[in-house]
């Protein structure tokens, strides 16, 4: 067996096949835990399979918008209130009218986005949508006082970044934002001062687009089935838009999860970060040093230490 | 029209559109034309649609690898001999042995990597392959002057950054190196200190996994059809190898194109990264200002600035 690259993901899969096997009460497998609660973590995977329960936090299901396009298959959006809370009530308004069901996705653009919503343009907007503005993209940092873990290492696109209630931000002397990662959700919008209302959504499928902060309002991030939109066909039309010929995918429903029968609702947690097991992870990002990983980076830019989340147990 | 995101890449579609229109001496193609010749240019796209012949050099046929995968799509990957010799002069051994002829794509991980080779492991190497060590992970500076255009922006993982002969470089005190950006090339291996053969290759499907800069080879970068690769159907396997019941992609052939009839050889340049024009080119792509753009980031990451690359005209 060829471990390839890397390792630390070879060690996830490892954790994964622990928890199912530990699922299961199966011997060889608790030997396997004694052995990685009394060993330091080596890996940011390690950290994130042994963070005690206290290092998560569950995500409000009204925080959840999910989202079943053509096939069944699930994408599970979680929005940020905290952040973007015009477009966040939006969104919710959205939802609630079932607004999105039978929209589509209409672009497709390698390294760059997946985008979905009306492709008509011509659907009317239910009532109550917020106006937004630019003052949307960036919270002042003068009327709140956020707990920010730092994340010491620099950034081209900000003074400093870090990470806010769950959330990387990225920020300036004056205010904080959060910025384009992969798999993270921003409000497609005509040209300034519109801010876009919420209805037209993409999904980022590439190298973070850091000259998109600020200039467009981020209001959450997938946190489940982003490879059903990551492996879409591109699209041939402009700008990744697909051409007549070409497929886009109905979405069939969009509801946010507190609207949804318990049975149906998924229920997720992230991890704090500010517990201790998030600065861990940190470091470890940072710094891998393990059996494939001679040259730890000293390191790690924003958007290439995701906030774990999972699946509630 | 809703423009929606970015108005940079309408720009680019449009010019786009323009030169097929001047290949066909369109009249109001012509006038436009005029118009790009006498405006400064505003985004990158307009940049790289404007820069003269002078600003492009020719990719020689043997730096190109041409893969043809299931159902005829081709993958032209440009090889980096001047900064992985012994790591590209391998893969030209085994693409003159037609090594992997019916090997395959094994591995899609969503936000990581495809992965192909030979998939049972076992096929015996052609006669002649170099060896390889992590020596071969970074050129030490002091053997050497490089000409670097740099790149002005912080970087968390390299003291400085900038562009050498057509690619993007990392460098510390003492040595350089190519990164782990979006569509980069990099050589599969086992556990150091095996640096790989260069038979088992990857290419960068997300966010740049710059930690594993100078932990493995990087050896070139997809230049066309990148898509093919990136809208791959993950694997659900371990890090996401396909398991037995998911498809492995055919690899029909992969062939140096200076070894493909005349007929079919692609040709490409790469944009001067000397030139005037590259430095306009990273100057807009740092600062966004145009009918989309309100606000300039004032700055961008490594590997938010792909180094221009085009057809041959």
């Amino acid at each position: 067996m060829l471990y390839f690259i890397p390792r630390s993901l070879f060690d996830r899969g490892m954790n994964r096949l622990l928890a199912l096997a530990l699922s299961a009460a199966v011997l060889p497998a608790c030997l396997a835990a004694q052995a990685l609660a009394t060993d330091p973590p080596a890996t940011p995977a390690d950290v994130v399979a042994q963070a005690p329960a206290g290092a998560w936090r569950p995500i409000p299901a009204d925080e959840l918008l999910v989202m079943t396009i053509e096939g069944g298959k699930r994408v599970v959006i979680q929005l940020a209130p905290g952040f973007s809370p015009r477009h966040v009530a939006n969104i919710a308004t959205l939802a609630k009218a079932h607004w999105w069901d039978g929209a589509s996705i209409n672009r497709v653009q390698d390294n760059y986005v997946v985008q979905w919503g009306d492709a008509t343009e011509k659907k009317p907007m239910p009532p109550g949508l917020s106006a937004t503005s630019p003052d949307d993209y960036a919270l002042p940092l003068a009327t709140r006082r956020l707990a920010v873990t730092p994340l010491p290492y620099a950034d081209p696109y900000a003074s400093s970044t870090g990470f806010v209630g769950g959330w990387p931000v990225a920020m300036d002397g004056t205010s904080a934002w959060l910025p384009h990662c992969y798999g993270y959700v921003g409000v497609g919008r005509n040209l300034s001062p519109d801010a876009g209302t919420g209805a037209e959504l993409y999904a980022v499928i590439g190298q973070a687009p850091r000259q998109l902060d600020r200039n467009i309002a981020v209001v959450g991030r997938v946190i489940e089935g982003m490879a059903h939109l990551s492996s879409l066909p591109r699209g041939s039309g402009e700008l990744g838009f697909y051409t007549p010929t070409e497929h886009q995918a109905p979405i069939l429903t969009v509801r946010l999860a507190s609207e949804l029968p318990a049975a149906e609702r998924p229920r997720f947690e992230a991890m704090d970060t500010l517990s201790p097991s998030f600065a861990n992870y940190l470091r470890l990002r940072a710094n891998r040093k393990d059996d494939f990983y001679d040259r730890p980076a000293g390191g790690v830019d924003l958007c290439n230490a995701p906030v774990p989340v999972r699946a509630a147990p």
